[in-house]
């Protein structure tokens, strides 16, 4: 089966939407947000954890599984589920995103892109179609197709090359998904187009007649000015069917997910609670705290005190600091575990105020008040 | 109050004991393991996760707190357990034996220890009343003195001295201690001697008659053949009062605590399990595995087929392999959890068998059959 999308409520203030994605692998309430695990695991937390935070489906990448430890050996093991242990959804990105990021080596044509691995320089070639073949290996739920995801600074020419070989390989991709899917596992569509809104449209067009269960936004968050990013994207929604999950690539400030959110998405993923929680800053209700500064070395208070989060509940702090500044790992999971759960609480709260009716409150509450530059 | 101590069963085939230590923080069945948390957490493993793995009490230390964050900021905060977070019971080792690795420089007198800090080369003196000190200050439900722990292969004329000085050293600990104590806390008296069975004697009829409410052996597996070390350790605990709990310093291989709870032991502490999870190391029923190696990179078992944890349950080698490859943060933690539920079902199974009556057979099977080198 492919996947099942219905509306469960909408806002009637803004354009936001409560739904559920059932899958064989079970019912996904949008909106939700994926924690990244590229290399099939969320770093520096339990994946037993993840369920607890209220997060259903994750992230990893079909780029970093090819590479290591190869799709085959997921495959052999039982596929990514079993492989990571992470029994709810997985969503697989096609890795196009990483290859076309590589600064070594890397060139496109029609056909594919050739890169050069950054772990042993071997040569490698991912066409629309071997991509496939790596995620229908893998047996991720919710599978990429390889798309061409421009820089936003480029100029509107390279930008429509890279939107035409988006819809060309998404057609590729499609027939190739159709012969070598498992039967649990749904193809999106990927839209492209940069900060262009004709071509966001064209390309959304294209994407639409060709047919997917479900609809991502791809090449925003990737450098362009973030109100440039929401403006393009503020009259794509509309033209998206409604009812097909929408998922915004990439993009993960929780006031950009909850504006966003207001728009009509469904889907976020990021890697910003996860990195921040390695690079020893907490999101927190009041702003982001850097703690390795000095002042949390002796602050006995929780790192947000409007959180109820197991690590807000029992360590001050200054045992956060004390262990952030020294790089030991438990400062790490502390501060991952807290972030996971800011964002795990910040999309319930969202989902909760949409089966409320109250989401337009909540969003100007967010907005108005909580709302702290940077977070 | 000064902790209590009960004797629940004793197996009439050897001399293993099963016992309860009563503090204000609890009740702790012995003989049981602590976990090394050195900085305050233990590395890698969420402190509540020691809770559901049977950890009761970990063991922290006095020298490298007073470094960082300083013994001074952790009072502050409210103490140890507040600072940690962890709840139960918290051993701090004096740090001796830490001060007395010290490459850099240290200079030992009868009055104390100089030293160098490895952190950024300041000064540093160490007294047996300062670690009294830190440690009421910290406020650890169980405080070690400060002793002299001599290399295991030092000539006797230099161990006789650090047993000298030790006793005399106890003494003053155990004066200022009685001035500075918080309530909850007990001073255990610490027994050196390296291989010298004679210096060993002497050293614990000393401590003895000082009195302490527990005893500890220290100063050994610092080096010394495993054989020599069990020789000697063979005839103390025969010596040492029935009634006080008896901690065996830094002794982890299973075998070896196996063997020395056989003999009367009933606390221990070692790195071990959290280092080998840290070094990719899983501590299994059959062995060591080095999780590094390519033998592991599609096995679908679990780290340890005989092992009912979270991590055996839930996670392929073939995962922790890929994971431990790249050093990724979440193998280490699976890894680190995985052993730490080897130590805590040791332990577990030891106390069982001892509850029952069955601890010889338990010995027997263990030694005869499950004991692989290295393990």
């Amino acid at each position: 089966m492919t996947l099942k999308f219905e509306i469960i409520a909408e806002c009637s203030h803004t354009g936001a939407r409560l739904g559920k994605i059932t899958t064989p692998r079970g019912e996904f309430e949008t909106p939700f947000f994926m924690p990244v695990g590229t290399m099939g695991a969320v770093k520096a937390v339990h994946p037993s954890d993840l369920d607890l935070l209220g997060f259903k489906v994750i992230l990893s990448n079909a780029f970093h599984l090819y590479l290591r430890p190869g799709h085959e050996i997921v495959n052999r093991v039982g596929g990514i589920h079993k492989f990571t242990g992470f029994q709810n959804g997985i969503l697989t990105d096609s890795g196009g995103y990483q290859v076309f990021s590589l600064s070594d080596f890397r060139k496109i044509t029609d056909e594919g892109v050739d890169f050069k691995s950054p772990i042993d320089g071997s040569m490698h070639f991912f066409s629309p179609q071997k991509v496939m073949e790596i995620q229908t290996a893998l047996g991720s739920d919710f599978v990429m197709p390889l798309d061409e995801c421009p820089s936003s600074v480029e100029d509107k020419t390279k930008v429509e090359m890279a939107v035409n070989r988006t819809i060309e390989w998404a057609k590729q991709s499609k027939v190739a998904f159709e012969t070598l899917k498992q039967d649990h596992q749904s193809l999106f569509g990927i839209v492209q187009g940069g900060i262009y809104k004709d071509l966001r449209i064209e390309c959304l067009d294209a994407i639409n007649d060709i047919g997917f269960p479900a609809i991502a936004l791809g090449g925003f968050a990737v450098g362009e000015d973030q109100h440039l990013m929401l403006d393009t994207i503020h009259e794509l929604p509309a033209l998206l069917p409604r009812e097909k999950p929408r998922y915004l690539m990439g993009l993960g400030y929780p006031g950009d997910i909850v504006k966003t959110v207001a728009l009509g998405m469904d889907m976020f993923d990021c890697v910003l609670p996860t990195r921040l929680g390695r690079t020893a800053s907490a999101v927190t209700s009041t702003g982001r705290l850097n703690m390795k500064n000095s002042e949390y070395k002796d602050d006995p208070r929780p790192l947000d005190e409007n959180c109820d989060c197991y690590v807000c509940k029992t360590y001050p702090r200054a045992l956060v600091s004390h262990l952030a500044k020294q790089d030991n790992i438990s400062g790490l999971m502390l501060l991952t575990y807290h972030n996971l759960a800011f964002y795990g609480r910040l999309m319930r709260d969202i989902r909760e105020s949409l089966r409320r009716g109250e989401f337009k409150n909540f969003f100007d509450d967010y907005l108005n008040k909580v709302l702290i530059p940077g977070v």
